[in-house]
């Protein structure tokens, strides 16, 4: 049994998780409609295999073997220990169970469609109360100390806990709370100016140039257009990002287009040395996340950015020629409540994941059933945002994770954005004079910082060690009110 | 040991086969220069997994087990016993020649890109020393009765012998010979008025046009640009084609479109139910052939079909308006001989193959010495096309097939015009008036009667045997020289 051995099936595994990414791109961007069951056919055989080679009996006699030696160097023994943390959870779950997932999710995401086109919760209702049930189940096989939800957090952000979760939260809510408050006593801010209708293909370009703005590298990676925008990696040299475009609002194409462009030159940063292997992927979810909200809020919200990028956006976009760039920037950077999670303000955001948070929390303890799970979302959204749900699709029917059986997922969300402000902050303490940097349009020396500071370590450490290596400490929510404060002081003109 | 469980098998093969379809499609149409590393690797491991589940002990037990089964039907049967004769091709080849073919080949086909970048033969010729070398292992590998040629003649179309190849070769060289040496005598045809300028949106909009004019079902498929165009299928529902614009000249577009198209409309005509079966799945590269030819010769170069097309073909390409339909027809039916065998027209192209297979045959048999192949080469092509080579990549290296080890394909080109004439001329039997039916634009019917005689049997049939089926005898190239006949003496105004 060697390192090599290890290798050699770990990067095999990696290979068929993305021949199976490649199926799925291809399915969200090019898939005719008949090709459908065929692309199904094929993921799930894919995955079969994927899943019987990492989670043979050979592969963790291996695993357990190399975890012995002490030869190995730090990164070798850093793969093993999360290989094998893999290992021993995924074959936790019996071939019945996987199948049972896999059959409850296929009809729920179907009901969910279905739901979302009736406009009624109640359609999608017996299948939620199936994934609830079966998220329960999986966090037992999992196994948590304090909460069961611990469980199901861990399996997007390795040991992320309710308590952990609910300090970080704790911290945040009420300052957001107090910035909101006072925005909305401040005279408003009008985005109409940003109003104006593109084709598909100007906005396709203009993406384009933004993400080569950002350092993103086309020879290792192509832009498509997507209804549900995403970014996907094939592996080293090969990171592709998609875009949504509304032909009446460029908003959609700009934000997916750097959001996903950030995801994109994180997984474009990853060392192809370390390729399949623990060290080469990314730590978590939130980390990830980290990145896209970096470029989208942190860059592409910024005044100094777009000091440099505006005239090519005015070009582009030649309504705008009447629209002052600090009108713009302030435009861009409204803040409103509204229904949407994916649309909403860079503070409203976190009112809409920590809400489904504590609901998936409470169906996950029992405290909050199903049946009650509808009256909870328009009643916490009337209290946090005052907001009036009409109908389910703009309510709880507008996400796709619980249909996907992803229970656990959007508090990373928030996570993402919090790590963003505290690795900006120590960016612009380490780089010298970043504003400037950004106002003459060079974007390579955060990249750098971006790269050698987090990308190059894969999963070398956890996210909070991570956080701490770099800043000094794990994450604090500080920075991220610190950031709001002072930006949106200037936007609105008050003093927060 | 069930039928059932060798579906469950044999489509999951399938499966992993359509992934590999669906990987190399995007590295021909897609891939970011820097992901071809990843993607061959993505290809290799796929192809191992797919080679161990095909070659299995389990699967061959179940298939010898199946094969003593009294109970089956005709279809399965037949199923069964192609998957076992499959099955025991595989197993002869052990997992160091197959892993020694992919090095040589891999190799080869990087020396095969250099020496035509250098446009000389020297640069491939040790590789193809190994592919020669290599493809007689094969043969002997595979085994044969008469000619070792015979092994990878079966290789691409099963049971075809040089024996048979050299009856049909026989009985069609000397009627081309007697045609072509009229034509030649005849006056000349002009294709000047084809040249024209256009944009490769233009030429792809157009080619969408035309494929739907097939009945090509754009919700089963789609066509995408390519360096060098192909048709692959990804399973049931899903069969695409790729195309080749060059923008000073739009025959490149319009031929490999109908060609490709033909090809797809096989695939997308296969029994859904017989999914990654043998009696789901074409039968030999010459039926396949002769359904791409069929349609761009018999149907893509008809004077019938282009009453009906002709006006949108005037309306896209502008500068045909003042070419008359018959001009038009007689120049994309204008014979004269060329170096390259893709550009070549229906009657000089089966000398470029007759070429290609003699050579084949004396070096496989070793009457020919890699030493000696280009001389030959040069040789032939001066006395039976009286055309001069001038530089390799005109010449033995235009072709990529030797590069990627295949010898024994060639002879299918041709096959697949014989087929296609003689299935031609029974549909012309069986269907009331079909070109009038062109002349209104109606190709439906045609396209019905290719569904029900050939591709929906899919290998139920031999390819000869179907062929008899159909037409009453087995392949006979009277049927390709009476339709060369008659319609280049109208052309060229001759009496053949």
């Amino acid at each position: 049994m060697s390192y090599s051995e290890y290798l050699t099936q770990t990067q095999q595994i990696a290979d068929i998780h993305h021949s199976i990414a490649v199926l799925s791109w291809d399915k969200e961007v090019y898939l005719p409609v008949k090709g459908a069951a065929s692309r199904s056919r094929q993921i799930a055989t894919l995955s079969g295999v994927a899943h019987d080679m990492s989670t043979s009996d050979s592969y963790g006699d291996l695993l357990r073997s190399l975890a012995e030696d002490d030869s190995l160097s730090e990164v070798e023994r850093r793969n093993i220990a999360l290989s094998l943390r893999n290992y021993n959870i995924a074959t936790r779950f019996s071939r019945e169970f996987v199948e049972k997932k896999s059959a409850i999710v296929s009809a729920s995401f179907h009901a969910w469609l279905e739901g979302r086109e009736q406009q009624d919760f109640h359609v999608f209702k017996p299948h939620l109360e199936k994934i609830v049930e079966l998220s329960r189940e999986e966090s037992e096989i999992i196994g948590y100390s304090d909460h069961p939800y611990d469980a199901l957090l861990d399996i997007y952000e390795k040991d992320l806990t309710v308590k952990r979760l609910e300090e970080v939260f704790g911290g945040l809510k009420p300052e957001l709370h107090d910035i909101i408050h006072q925005i909305r006593g401040a005279e408003q801010v009008s985005h109409d100016c940003l109003a104006g209708k593109y084709s598909t293909s100007v906005q396709m370009d203009y993406g384009e140039k933004i993400l080569r703005a950002m350092g993103y590298d086309f020879d290792a990676g192509r832009q498509d257009l997507a209804a549900h925008p995403f970014s996907i990696s094939f592996g080293p040299g090969d990171q592709r990002v998609t875009t949504r475009v509304d032909e009446s609002d460029f908003s959609y194409m700009l934000w997916s287009t750097i959001h996903e462009g950030g995801h994109a030159l994180y997984e474009q940063g990853l060392p192809a040395d370390q390729y399949g292997l623990p060290c080469g992927s990314a730590i978590s979810l939130g980390i990830h996340e980290s990145q896209s909200r970096l470029w989208e809020n942190h860059v592409g919200r910024n005044l100094d950015f777009w000091t440099s990028q505006y005239h090519e956006m005015q070009r582009t976009f030649p309504h705008l020629q009447s629209v002052s760039l600090e009108d713009y920037y302030r435009a861009i950077n409204r803040i409103s409540p509204g229904k949407i999670r994916t649309e909403a303000d860079e503070l409203h955001y976190h009112y809409h994941v920590m809400i489904r948070y504590e609901i998936e929390r409470d169906l996950i303890s029992g405290d909050l059933s199903v049946d009650e799970v509808n009256d909870r979302w328009r009643a916490d959204y009337r209290d946090a945002l005052g907001i009036t749900i009409d109908h389910d699709t703009e309510g709880i029917l507008q996400d796709i994770h619980w249909s996907h059986g992803s229970i656990g997922y959007f508090p990373t969300y928030t996570l993402g954005s919090l790590y963003a402000a505290q690795f900006y902050d120590q960016a612009q303490e380490d780089l010298d004079d970043l504003p400037a940097q950004l106002r003459s349009g060079d974007t390579s020396q955060l990249l750098t910082w971006l790269r050698s500071h987090i990308h190059v370590h894969g999963q070398l450490y956890d996210a909070e060690e991570l956080c701490e290596r770099i800043t000094g400490k794990t994450l604090d929510p500080a920075h991220f009110i610190s950031y709001a404060r002072q930006k949106w002081s200037d936007i609105y003109g008050i003093a927060l």
